[in-house]
């Protein structure tokens, strides 16, 4: 067979040819609905020309260039044109501290950095201690103000002066095309590779149809930020399919979402829970009537980043006909690693029971159960232990791995640092974060399970478990409750009594007005254990 | 990202744990639709005693092992166990001449061969000459009567002495897993090999829903042969899926397919039209009542090898409710280079303007258009060439290349040797074959467009062209007419008049009472050359 490397350039050349005709339409003014709508070929002729201001710049293969950017069409040029031309793309979490960016631009040794208008105040007070940044390139969105930070390039400036085609150098497909810093809750961001034959490698696939089930017809809105695991993989996904890519720029109000997916007529959606609850709740306050929003376009979503609830499966399923199917993964796997289904079953009982799932393995993926004592447990359905990762697209080091991360991998597979089970048809349940399940008596709690159950009881509006030290059991559970109506701690385990396992029920509960978030919508742990200091 | 080679044996992985439930279904008794009906994970665990046995046989990475079987569970089990232990799977092609089929085992050199009971005839003859064979098992189905073939081994007494847990070895992925000669119409069979990366590679870009769109809830039969072009990839998209695999053994005759696709509740299936042309008679001659055949299951047909008549798409459409696809491909670039669809345009012409089509460029595949004097062609859905090919899973040269296959190569690129058009969206039009196309006065005439245009005339039946040396043109067509009623070449001249340009119109015909095909059901055009000896 010919020696073809699968590189980003060759998802370049399916969208300057095949994909042509696909748009990309970018939100540019949520209350008129107003976008930018471009076709894939002149996005890569765009690329292109980006490549080449690159390249005049001064940037070779293998140099960092980073991006500080919402969803819209310029970072997606950003992704073709950097990685296309061979060098590494290091997408900055517009989320982090801004020291923690600083802490990243210099651990990645960045050159330049491509930055949304709108986001340059969060890098401008930093530039002087970024030492290896050379260049800052502007985007400045249609009827947005420019800059007025000095010695900034432009970055339609710099397109306008170079040709629409860029001669793509033969890479290495093991080569590095994008780095992602994961937002460690512990320690420095650790940096993730992607190499280019992964990349082109986890976008086949994905593309089946017990996967992301996309077709060229589909218009698919990826909500999931460009800088969270390369968004999912939307971009190269769509490359590769030719559906239209639909980006809402910074415009993640559920008003403007769900405007935004009636507007466009969106057909299919990725996107974090709480996004979608928030989404629910808005089209829900809205009279039927003249100011109706429709998602009646929509058929599927995939969510993911944390544990979808339920209801919002049922509630999306019974309204609007809208097939939310789970996914899991993390930048280290790439997004989808599994990915569930909405199917008949036998029963409707089934049929959700398998919807609560993380998904059946995807192809590429190895996963395998370790228990806490590392011993490898089988693929039951009820053997809970660590999930650990093997594949192609996944990750076998950390760049420039820092001190501490060898003990992410177990001989030659990759602790994801996820509790639950898989069974022999591959299906995934995820119980905790490793370093949330409490270990108590020489067991593993739940706290997902057990935060579930407390928050199935009808005067409860969110509950979030962690552990405390205690000296008999090594841990204990606290429940962090808010409530929505009156409730005392003994009704709560009254109820519990029949849900869980009895050393499971937590003795002790503290009601609060807010479960604190995480910038990606998640509980926060981390703040919650900060405040159980009194009980140690 | 980790180092993990794509192999056959990690599609074995995917049969034996995620997707082990899956079945496959042989057809062993075409009148009571008796079957062997067996699991992905059973299959998986054959094929590993099977690759011990060839260990214990002496066959060691890289050596040849070859098949002369029909579509059954052993064949599959013989694809996974020869090529997961890093051997070379010879698939024989079983319509060859026994002397054609000889000669492609002394060029592979193949060691050893695994033969039908019902086979072993095919070869016995020719076996003192075949000096590398050193084995030859015999596959023995079940009611089938064993061989009497002095000295061979027995399949399932060779399988059942051994472990069910072989340890494939980490192969390159660049290796060779497998070897299908072409039946060039002239010449010797030239060798493809296909490597382990360019299998995962097709079988992953096939997955999508624009491709061959199945899902693990699908019961794909693969008519096509496992002998032909690895079976357009159905075992190893099988794997990668998890639909059921259902194999119709030799039992290719319309009554036994139509029966087996209702009986077993079929829903994808792949062949040639000659075989649904005849699917599609045997169920229209039933009559409505106790002894009918339903096809209700069916959902789609992947077609080709040929172009396929308009008239049976419309068909299938019409009376069962299939989509019939249209999927052009060759051994040397897999099948499913590009691939049609069904789907609603702008209108009903234009829908079956598209379904006329070859398909559309998949994934991982570059097509470019060359015109005579070697000019590469815009993708404008106008300029006629020839089409090349380049990709992963397009061959770069042959196995031991025989002299004169150098210029099937274009500067990196393969020449297919089809004629057609490409459009900006990646829609391919296949117009003829290059060596049936009649060049006359400088310019092609595509003699499948002439054949449809005479077989549109309501009195012919079947027809056939070819080119006949002329001083004057260089060449001109003659047409073989099959007539169904009484008609003349004046009239076909006529009637002609308005459908083809001038020039195209044969001044020569000659009526004859069939059209000669070969082993696939085409035309067989060398034949009908020799045929036109009195006109030159």
């Amino acid at each position: 067979m010919m020696e073809v490397p699968l590189t980003v350039s060759m998802l370049w050349e399916r969208m300057h040819t095949v994909n042509g005709a696909s748009r990309v339409v970018t939100l540019r003014d949520p209350e008129s609905g107003g976008t930018s709508d471009v076709s894939f070929r002149d996005v890569a002729a765009r690329s292109s020309q980006l490549a080449h201001a690159l390249g005049r710049l001064g940037i070779v293969p293998g140099d960092r260039v980073a991006s500080l950017a919402w969803n819209n069409q310029q970072h997606f040029e950003t992704y073709l044109g950097v990685m296309g031309m061979g060098a590494v793309l290091h997408t900055m979490n517009l989320r982090l501290h801004p020291d923690q960016l600083a802490w990243t631009v210099n651990h990645a040794e960045d050159r330049i950095i491509i930055v949304d208008a709108s986001l340059v105040d969060l890098i401008s007070a930093a530039l002087p201690r970024l030492p290896t940044v050379e260049h800052v390139i502007v985007v400045t969105g249609p009827g947005e103000e420019r800059s007025t930070l000095a010695g900034t390039l432009d970055y339609e400036e710099l397109l306008a002066a170079e040709s629409m085609n860029f001669p793509w150098p033969s890479i290495d497909e093991r080569s590095a095309a994008s780095l992602c810093y994961t937002s460690g809750t512990t320690g420095d961001p650790k940096g993730v590779l992607y190499s280019h034959r992964s990349i082109v490698l986890h976008a086949l696939a994905m593309t089946g149809v017990d996967q992301y089930a996309l077709s060229r017809h589909d218009r698919a809105l990826a909500l999931v930020p460009l800088f969270h695991a390369m968004a999912w993989g939307m971009p190269f996904i769509s490359a590769v399919i030719g559906n239209d890519l639909i980006l809402p720029g910074p415009h993640l109000k559920a008003e403007h979402v769900a405007r935004f997916i009636d507007r466009e007529r969106v057909t299919w959606s990725s996107g974090v829970p709480t996004l979608w609850t928030d989404v629910l709740h808005f089209v829900t306050s809205l009279e039927r009537g003249s100011d109706n929003v429709e998602l009646s376009t929509l058929r599927m979503i995939l969510c993911g980043g944390t544990t979808v609830p339920e209801h919002l499966m049922r509630e999306f399923d019974a309204r609007f006909g809208v097939s939310m199917i789970q996914g899991w993964g993390m930048t280290e796997i790439f997004p989808g690693a599994t990915v569930g289904a909405d199917e008949p079953g036998p029963s409707e009982d089934e049929r959700w029971s398998r919807r609560r799932a993380a998904g059946r393995i995807s192809p590429l993926y190895q996963l395998r159960v370790v228990d806490s004592g590392g011993k490898i447990q089988p693929h039951d359905g009820v053997s809970v232990g660590e999930i650990q990762a093997r594949g192609p697209v996944v990750t076998g080091a950390y760049f420039r791995a820092p001190r501490g991360t060898e003990d992410k991998f177990d001989a030659g597979w990759l602790r994801t640092g996820d509790i639950g089970t898989v069974d022999s048809g591959g299906w995934v349940r995820i119980t905790d974060r490793a370093k949330d399940a409490i270990k108590s008596g020489g067991e593993w709690i739940s706290s997902q399970d057990l935060e579930n159950a407390i928050m199935a009881h009808p005067a409860v509006r969110e509950a979030s478990v962690v552990g405390i030290p205690d000296e008999r059991w090594g841990e204990r559970p606290l429940a962090y409750v808010v409530a929505g109506a009156p409730v005392s701690d003994k009704e709560i385990q009254a109820f519990l009594g029949t849900r869980v396992a009895k050393w499971w029920i937590p003795d002790l509960y503290e009601f609060i007005d807010a479960i604190p978030r995480t910038s990606t919508g998640k509980f926060d742990k981390k703040v919650l254990r900060a405040m159980t200091g009194r009980h140690s």
